[in-house]
């Protein structure tokens, strides 16, 4: 008899949610996409050409969509504002959930959703922090692991997207949370991974520009940059988020140990070409995020399956999914105020008047 | 209505044919594999186990698996020695083919699968050479397509194995048709590709030692070889071929033009990690082809499956496979005897007493 | 007749004052090294072995040395605390000064430095700052020049040191002014070099560790340093240094501009070599400061002499050097007390008791 | 007293004449050029500005400059088509010679001069091959002379030019030698230098295309050509030549060993920097041979200094240098014939009617 496949369902069919969809349904062999939601008539017109005929009920409706019998999780890819809704109520339906990051922008609710998975600890519930599935990053956690560069103590990480002049970004600044919520986010999770996600912050600081697009300062939001967290154990972690980028995408990471180094995508390329002209050597880059860690996002659809049929860890704790949201929120407050945070050994915020 | 899927026969579960049943299983979504054969009972042993509780029928019976009613196309990777005949007997059953490079080592029978695919063209008959599905191959053929380098002119290329201590490839090369047969058709069908399929050789030329497994020697082979093959058009192939390296697999070609060169591969590297440590920065190599080309030979499942069910052109043309085979066999003959083999401006070979 | 040479003396022997004086014997045509002064035996009697053959004399004496007769210039390689002296004493025997970096690390008296050489318009006072000579600076500074990376924002810079496991730079840190002033002085430098030199800063801060050599808590310093410079004009700057580095010196510099980024050194090598072994491919990168500046060096000396006979002007101004200065040093405060420091527009600190 | 500096006069004052003088005079501390020929006024005029100011006696007559009082060495960078005799009546003058490369493209011509410099084994006599003198070549052969690739066994090497519209190459054709004795030459005597000068020739072959500049054909000459020469000891080179590179210089050498392989500028650049923009990022190469070798040459002027005042061994031998174009000049034959040159294991050629 053929072995029980995972059956998922897709909610969102935007973006991220249309590729999340396909991944399940064509490149996740354990599991099979059997339904999916969403509330936009467009998006629907786009399931009923490319998933209807392969098998998978479509819905304008998130709550009929989780009654329906014999569902085993939910990859959520909806907006971001409903993540966290959308996650609990699959929890309560008895579902596993892969859920597209942030579980929120505001911690609390972050807070709801580890809460409510706590109580069903039989389900598998992750936020997908798609790096820690990419295999460089995996790459340079073992090499770490194997203790080939000491201890590490200083990580340099950037998130930089290629510029879009549309202007796209100035709107989506309303609701993304901030530079360093919405792209930072992904780097900030990788120094947990590197250095430890039980690692307490020291102080916060950030400061940015709005180089390309003015605009974003009605958003309280910038196009480029800086922060810096000290954490208690003597690491450092920095960071550089940039929309404005020419050449394309480069997330660049650098983990510094004490006996060595690791650099990932140090030399950012779309592929192994060099073209040779009168004006030198050139490779070319990728353009965007998914250019970037496609296959990241596949392998993440498979892990997340192969964990829920089988009953296994996961590759990474919920909790710190809410850890790196918190460290954004906190570096975006640092970037907008201006002002350093302060947190003593334990972790509590320092306020102090003289700061 | 679900779109109907191809119905896959898998001939041959040795190293490569696990690798193809595998990909028409799992990373094909247009495919269905329904069924599969080996002669080797361990080899069934393994398709028991990973394939048989996903639906597919096994058979130790080539014969009978191709009778298999509602099948319509085969993937071949059983030993090279049989290819020729399979794929024939497939066509017989109306089927179409996807074959493992090469048809034969013997020229007259790659023309027999050549002539019997011509007589059956509503069939899709494709020998899989991998490297054109390499997404970099295809980047460096657009911009080489766009003119960017001008007219083409030189062809570097080289097929370069990691060293493999266990002396394997001293048995294989009892059958293999010798190095340029084996290894440098690769890079003679990138020539056909980027040159055109209708260059005509003019003369060719190759050398060879055996410096890391002198029982080479015993089948007329080599451990590494160079060679060149002049075309009439005023264009020159040069090759090398190695089973020596330390490093990993290291294939890389260059395409010059009047204005302009591209690379593929000129840094071969596993992923994007450097490691800094006190002896410098390393980054690693994939160890083997399919640590490099996998990704091809998904592309080359799916378009395959593409043309079959569409009814639409495959990508390349079957009697290139013949033609690269053929000028390594050439080549070869080359190297064994030490002496140039040349041709008139039809393609006629020269045979001069005082050559 | 032969053109005049500048007459040129210099004042220190210990590393990079034999390196000046050196490059000022053998490796500056239009200069001739004419005396060497040091105040100590053990250099002197480098100095009879390696200058005195070459018509050079030698002194223990500083003043005597400076009065000699025909002299044009000094060179000024001795220990920090006393280049300002030492150039204010040759500025006033009317001698032009290339005073190796920083002036001091104390800022007043940079400051008196500047006074007398803008009394003395007439003579060539230059601090070097190596970088600035260097060609892949220069390179990308042309590039910055031609607009092709539009308007300059963000510049990330780095000075990394190979480990020095002797702790040597601990004994180095009482008197080297901290991380920044003695590293960082660099990047900032470049950094008023890319912005303006008329950049104003808005606000300071900076973080560290001790990772390998916890004794430096003693001098108030550290071996791994951030920081970040904020400016008025709406540009970043951010910094790292570190005296930790496994496998050489890897200082490296990211000016991102509007339109394009320019990166130096992003590929740390010492050379053109690549060796491909077992455990993949690995360069090699220089040991120390001067295997990666060593020709900025000789540029260096030959640019100054050049500006000194022909009376043109320097590359630099003597003022950046004090500037450099003052923000490393504003950085070190930072970094000790853990406190942000702040800037009004006009540049004038802002000393708040709640900041 | 000061240590006695190297007398040097320099013949010719062309292209890489101009060069060799510079050198001399300005960078090659233990020399003084003293003298400078040339039979060209335009040369002489050039002479006058840059090198009788700083004590440089201008002769146009050769024979008159090496009868000067005191002169110890020549360095010779006239038309190759003087070189040996040149180099002949300097050492009858019993002078030390640099001689530019080659010595002769006439064989019989080249041993006269090892034949005079046998008879004066007092007198070093150098034929410049300047990759000997690159630090990224020495740094290769070091490694390979400390085992680190196990036995060296196929040479890849490569002497790529810019494309110079101009058809200067054109005219220069008529009396380079041809491209393998003009520009592989470099690459042979590389092969010398790391397989071992007592390397004999088995086979020699070659072919070529002129794509580019097809007048090159009226001198037998060809702008882009391919060779292999195989060696009685089981070790193959392989070798590329071209004029048509649109990018730059791009020299680039493969050493491939039994345990590993070293590459020389298999990533060609200028410097450090890197240019990202809208079609990726690109990297500058440099235009032409001294751009990529000038510090070489210093060396070479430096170490043949050296050689001569302290008496000690030449870098290299001097029938290397005959053996080098003897090599080039057999490929040169093979490729305008379009026939193999084969050698019996004594070196002796094999003329057969039926090769």
């Amino acid at each position: 008899m053929a072995p029980r496949k995972l059956q998922v369902a897709a909610a969102g069919l935007g973006r991220m949610g249309k590729r999340h969809a396909l991944n399940f349904l064509n490149r996740t062999p354990r599991a099979q996409l059997v339904a999916a939601f969403s509330p936009d008539p467009e998006e629907l017109q786009w399931g009923k050409q490319h998933l209807e005929p392969y098998g998978v009920t479509l819905y304008d409706d998130y709550d009929k969509m989780i009654e329906r019998r014999g569902l085993d999780a939910v990859v959520i890819g909806t907006a971001t504002s409903v993540h966290a809704e959308e996650a609990i109520k699959a929890m309560e339906k008895n579902l596993h959930v892969l859920c597209e990051k942030p579980l929120s922008t505001n911690i609390e609710v972050c807070k709801e959703v580890v809460d409510a998975a706590k109580k069903r600890p039989h389900l598998k519930v992750m936020c997908g922090f798609s790096r820690r599935f990419d295999d460089s990053y995996r790459n340079a956690h073992q090499k770490v692991e194997q203790g080939l560069i000491g201890r590490p103590s200083i990580l340099r990480s950037q998130t930089c997207d290629k510029h879009d002049p549309s202007g796209f970004f100035v709107a989506y600044a309303a609701w993304s949370g901030g530079v360093f919520v919405d792209m930072a986010v992904h780097d900030i999770d990788l120094t947990l991974w590197f250095f430890g996600d039980d690692v307490i912050p020291k102080s916060v600081s950030a400061y940015g520009i709005t180089a390309v697009q003015p605009d974003l300062k009605k958003h309280k939001d910038y196009d480029n940059a800086v922060g810096i967290v000290e954490f208690h154990n003597g690491k450092i972690a920095y960071y550089y988020c940039s929309r404005m980028m020419a050449h394309g995408q480069e997330d660049t990471t650098e983990i510094i140990g004490t006996e060595g180094k690791l650099s990932v995508n140090a030399n950012p390329q779309s592929n192994l070409v060099n073209f040779y002209h009168s004006g030198g050597i050139t490779r070319e880059v990728p353009h965007d995020y998914y250019g970037r860690f496609e296959m990241a996002f596949v392998k993440e659809s498979n892990e997340f399956t192969a964990a829920c049929l089988d009953d296994t860890p996961l590759p990474m704790k919920l909790s710190n999914a809410v850890k790196a949201v918190q460290i954004g929120a906190w570096l975006q407050e640092a970037l907008v105020s201006g002002k350093q945070i302060q947190f003593d050994e334990i972790g509590r915020r320092i306020e102090k008047a003289n700061l």
